[in-house]
């Protein structure tokens, strides 16, 4: 059942470009920001199933501030922001930014100074935890740097306000080139670009540009260009139709949750960050959790599968597949489910079963 | 049968605030652009059904010119827009817009020009067409006239281009007193606002703030806002969340084509266009399919459910529940169906069909 799963969701894919066994003696650091509500709870799930199963990581634990450290402007401390430089690797739990305090997001802090500029997420439905879609196999690539996110905002007149949308050429090309480069390396056959170049010419025309251009340096994957809304629509209708989704920083954030919603929730995807010099930033995207934060109660299921993403951009894939194979067999057997996914297992069961599946 | 699906689809929320029964002795003129393409047929269609359901409605038909009026600065004559004008309703099948002659898209000048401040598109589930959802029952109403669809764009230095969204007070003030206008009058509970203002804070921001303070008026009516990003995936994993939603221009057009392929796509949902001075433009959505023109393959469903639409605003609904159940049961029943969905039907059949079913 585990190589069954393994063939489906992932297929030789993630063995391309890759050197075929890692066989690393001594561990690599990795920066772990459990984050908070019910983070140090999924970020213990994961540190206890690496240890078992053996793999190779020494995790560089930091947690997030209680002061703004005025050299980020945010709860993170610069501290935390150089072991994720010095590590180029880390894996991060959810992080609830305080409101109205004179800051920035966590998130954004995290994306703006690390430049992860390109946010990936591998969207499969799971067998075992039935939804009403049981063909999804897409990636979203998401530009994560400018676009919408660009904060710039003003009142033009009274009652009048504008924000401004960035698209850069450098931006565009580097994320489009990283979707094509990540299609070739897994296998993949398609690329689509979303936009809503029929109405925002300029800055989604340069996008579709960038992505062209790119595009023509891999014969080999098929290339095409989706209007959003169109996209939606086609996702909510028959999600196979996609495979590789690149698109500017919006269109990305709200593609990801719908694909996300398309297989179960956020509960469920991973995601991994791709920064400038190399950085990788895994996270599961979902919230906090507060409520149910410290009872022992939270899903670790999108932290898992992306400390798994982590393992994958390390290469080291023998490990990725024994841990990614015990969490989806786990998950399929059904036996052991939290209480988001309609069971009774306590966090701490869940993390066990997967084990015991390793 | 017939009233089941009335119920279903209707309750008595299309009764509210309307007088019982229309009794319309002298026809109402409403323009007519039967648009392109398959726009021809399925117009047709419309007038078939509505003469043999002895809809008072006189059209006044108006195609799309072949040349640019220099008035409009599109290929819809000024003629066109006074007819609407001055009828004050009207029905619009597909405009494809040709490209790249230095003109105005037809959509956009129709909105410009009359001032079409919301777009209003019912969406259920139909029974008969089986979809991965059956629980499909909301409207969205989108703002229609700025936002991203404002046209500012240029380019800021070489490979640097920026885009201007605007949101005005005035504008969203006027759609969120449409929204829970809307919602009052067809006994609909609840109003979403969606946004994306943790992100962008002051045009999103000023948005909602214009939603809270219209909600207040309205206190029957319950109010929550929803992040764009979460929207959606709320909508692919349950839509019976969700009953009104209301939003800025670029989340309405994403929102209401994937709620589109929620219950089957554009080729079954009806649209309405609100604008200045009481002026309606009800429309079909859906493309000008120039593939089958001609070919009497074209599913009018779209075209006859706006037309439903446009009947109702003009406060004749036994007109509208006669055709509108008359279409629906033809549907359900599933003996004559287009291509698109499956069967094997000619717009014709199926017209003829529907008007059996009268
Ligand atoms: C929390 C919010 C700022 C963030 C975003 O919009 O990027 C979130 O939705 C995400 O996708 O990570
Ligand atoms: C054709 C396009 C300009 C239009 C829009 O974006 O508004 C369409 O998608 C719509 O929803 O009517």
């Amino acid at each position: 059942m585990a190589s069954q799963i393994l063939r489906r969701t992932l297929g030789s894919r993630y063995f391309a470009n890759h050197r075929p066994f890692s066989s690393v003696s001594t561990p690599i650091r990795a920066t772990l920001f459990p984050g908070d509500g019910i983070g140090p709870e999924i970020a213990d799930s994961v540190k206890q199933i690496f240890q078992a199963a053996e793999a190779p990581i020494e995790w560089e634990e930091h947690y997030v501030g209680t002061e703004v450290d005025p050299r980020t402007q945010s709860f993170l401390t610069w501290e935390s922001l150089e072991s994720v430089r010095r590590n180029k690797v880390g894996l991060k739990g959810p992080m609830a930014t305080p409101i109205g305090k004179g800051h920035r997001s966590l998130n954004l802090t995290l994306r703006k100074e690390l430049n992860l500029y390109a946010n990936v997420r591998p969207c499969y439905s799971l067998s075992g935890y039935k939804t009403r879609y049981d063909n999804v196999d897409l990636v979203t690539i998401r530009e994560n740097t400018e676009g919408e996110y660009s904060g710039l905002e003003h009142q033009v007149v009274r009652g009048v306000v504008e924000s401004i949308k960035i698209i850069t050429r450098q931006a565009s090309t580097r994320v489009a080139e990283y979707a094509f480069h990540y299609a070739k390396a897994h296998g993949r056959k398609r690329v689509s670009a979303i936009h809503k170049a029929n109405i925002m010419q300029k800055t989604d025309g340069l996008f579709l540009k960038c992505c062209r251009e790119v595009a023509e340096k891999y014969p080999d994957i098929k290339y095409e260009e989706v209007v959003i809304d169109n996209c939606c629509m086609m996702l909510v209708k028959n999600p196979a139709l996609f495979d590789v989704l690149v698109m500017p920083n919006l269109y990305g954030d709200i593609i990801s949750d719908l694909c996300a919603g398309l297989i179960g929730g956020l509960g469920l995807t991973p995601s991994i960050n791709i920064g400038g010099g190399g950085i990788a930033l895994a996270e599961a995207v979902h919230g906090s959790a507060p409520d149910i934060a410290g009872k022992n109660l939270a899903n670790p299921t999108a932290l898992l599968l992306s400390s798994v993403s982590m393992l994958r951009h390390l290469d080291l894939h023998d490990n990725a597949d024994r841990i990614q194979n015990a969490i989806l067999n786990t998950i399929a057997e059904g036996k052991y489910r939290t209480a988001d996914l309609g069971g009774i297992s306590k966090t701490t069961e869940f993390t066990k079963a997967i084990i015991d599946h390793l």
